[in-house]
């Protein structure tokens, strides 16, 4: 398995992904390869002055960086000898079967749409990511910021989608679904929300148990599949981080909020593309790195988008 | 000044509502006055039990009572004599100048719709909540669930009810107010809270600082005054509550996460309408129904929905 790297893409690039990208090479095994892709003179000089031998990766040289303000659609198209560009590029034609960075998020989403594409079937993608639960299980989000408007049959969807990611990459049997509302009574909401409680509550795919309110999450009443539109979503993962923020700030020693930190996830799959891309935070440093690897690697391993397929 | 309690609202009514009636009393002063709406022998029975005067308050006598799970509508129609009924007539008729209840939700939003109305003008009520900031700060966020989508003109209009809120009632001059969004930049979110972006920006009334992300919340960059729609008002606030729950399962011990407890808030005031109305939380005990009442005498204070009259 070779897993691709954008090395030039997050606010500490390039030191901080080739630091994280040397602490994840522990947990790879004999047959998976991390493949750099980035200015190998960076590359080279870094690897260097951290005394690790360059022969443990594979290095691809792209001679363009795609920075974080500019216009995604625009930079993608013209800088074709970026990180971003070339790694969806291997992605297209094989030479790599999962491909992470925490570089421009929408250049990231622009290269999936250009390169890649949407699985047919699917509706719209999402970004998903996990939220942990006091009980120790991880569960999984969607969307978090892709799609602010959602109809009620992405929303269904989603908890397709959702339950898929939660069987192969989180190995749970049977994932209980839960859409995000105001209220536990399946009358409440936006009509969108009250249309898609209805198609799930039927929907044979799904085990699904209902509404979940905002006090339900990160307990042990939260669901393992946790679907809202990429409004509400991306308020909960970010009003999330600001209670961990605040947790640090205050010198309390949690392990529940220990687990909040962003950087213990590394990273958001976008589900229902042809392919497994990761999506790291930007102000990812080091370890956030390290685990947006990780990430990536087991949605490799679990061939998520091959599942997706099959079952779309 | 006279402020109604309802008796016989909440989880724990009657008697957790006199026992947080009874512990107001000692912020009151002399020429304010606390009205007992509800039946009168547990009332008296309660007052007797704790050893409390009862011409320390004004006591009216009701019959009837609505129920946590009743039609809202159809109880408020149908039982006069209950005590949300009989405490919006006195409301209505200059009896008390402020009520509030812990009791059914949806027949307090009922009874304000079909006694006090809406001021003119005001597209719609709010309901408004307070979130504490680590710097000490409350900020006020509406709407918190009356309404789960909102037009960009009713968001507009949230930024102003809010701002005479935090104003008067808050004490704040030139209240910085923010728009719930996913993104920094104007351009995100959904069509309806864009445009709401574009209007705001140029209201002369709003002292407008730009969109507000979830990890914004809590924190020193929330702004005085949190404009989002109910639905995802709904969700910061019970994530919250989410949040408030672990932190004290956890034994942590922190003035911040204290200060999340809904108790300390007591009550959600409907902002838009002809009257000083605080709906508490259906499972307030002691210490909420307190601050509930306090917070009901600051609305009546600062005289918010004359002060709305006056500004719409």
């Amino acid at each position: 398995m070779r897993i691709g790297l954008d090395v030039m893409g997050g606010d500490f690039a390039p030191d901080a992904i080739i630091e994280g990208a040397v602490d994840s090479l522990q947990y790879l095994s004999d047959n998976e390869k991390l493949v750099l892709i980035g200015d190998e003179k960076s590359i080279f000089s870094k690897l260097k002055k951290m005394q690790i031998e360059s022969s443990l990766f594979d290095i691809v040289h792209t001679s363009e960086i795609i920075e974080m303000a500019e216009h995604p659609a625009k930079a993608f198209s013209q800088k074709k000898d970026s990180s971003i560009a070339v790694g969806y590029a291997m992605l297209k034609n094989g030479a790599i079967e999962g491909f992470c960075s925490a570089g421009n998020t929408g250049a990231m989403l622009v290269g999936a749409s250009y390169t890649v594409n949407v699985i047919p079937g699917v509706l719209r993608p999402a970004l998903a990511t996990l939220l942990p639960c006091i009980d120790n299980r991880n569960s999984v989000i969607l969307d978090v910021g892709l799609n602010p408007d959602c109809k009620p049959e992405v929303l269904l969807q989603y908890g397709i989608l959702g339950s898929i990611y939660a069987k192969y990459v989180l190995g749970k049997d049977k994932p209980t679904v839960g859409l995000i509302n105001i209220g536990e009574e399946e009358t409440k909401g936006t009509p969108a929300v009250k249309a898609a409680y209805e198609m799930m509550k039927e929907h044979p795919a799904l085990n699904f148990v209902g509404n979940l309110e905002g006090n339900n999450l990160f307990r042990e009443t939260m669901t393992d599949v946790i679907v809202c539109d990429g409004f509400v979503g991306n308020v909960i993962l970010k009003q999330g981080e600001a209670f961990h923020h605040i947790y640090k700030s205050r010198n309390l020693k949690d392990s529940f909020f220990d687990r909040l930190d962003f950087e213990n996830i590394g990273g958001t799959p976008i589900v229902g593309i042809n392919a497994n891309v990761v999506i790291g935070h930007g102000i990812s440093k080091r370890k956030a790195i390290m685990n947006m690897v990780l990430q990536t690697r087991a949605v490799v391993h679990a061939n998520l988008a091959q599942k997706i397929k099959e079952a779309i």
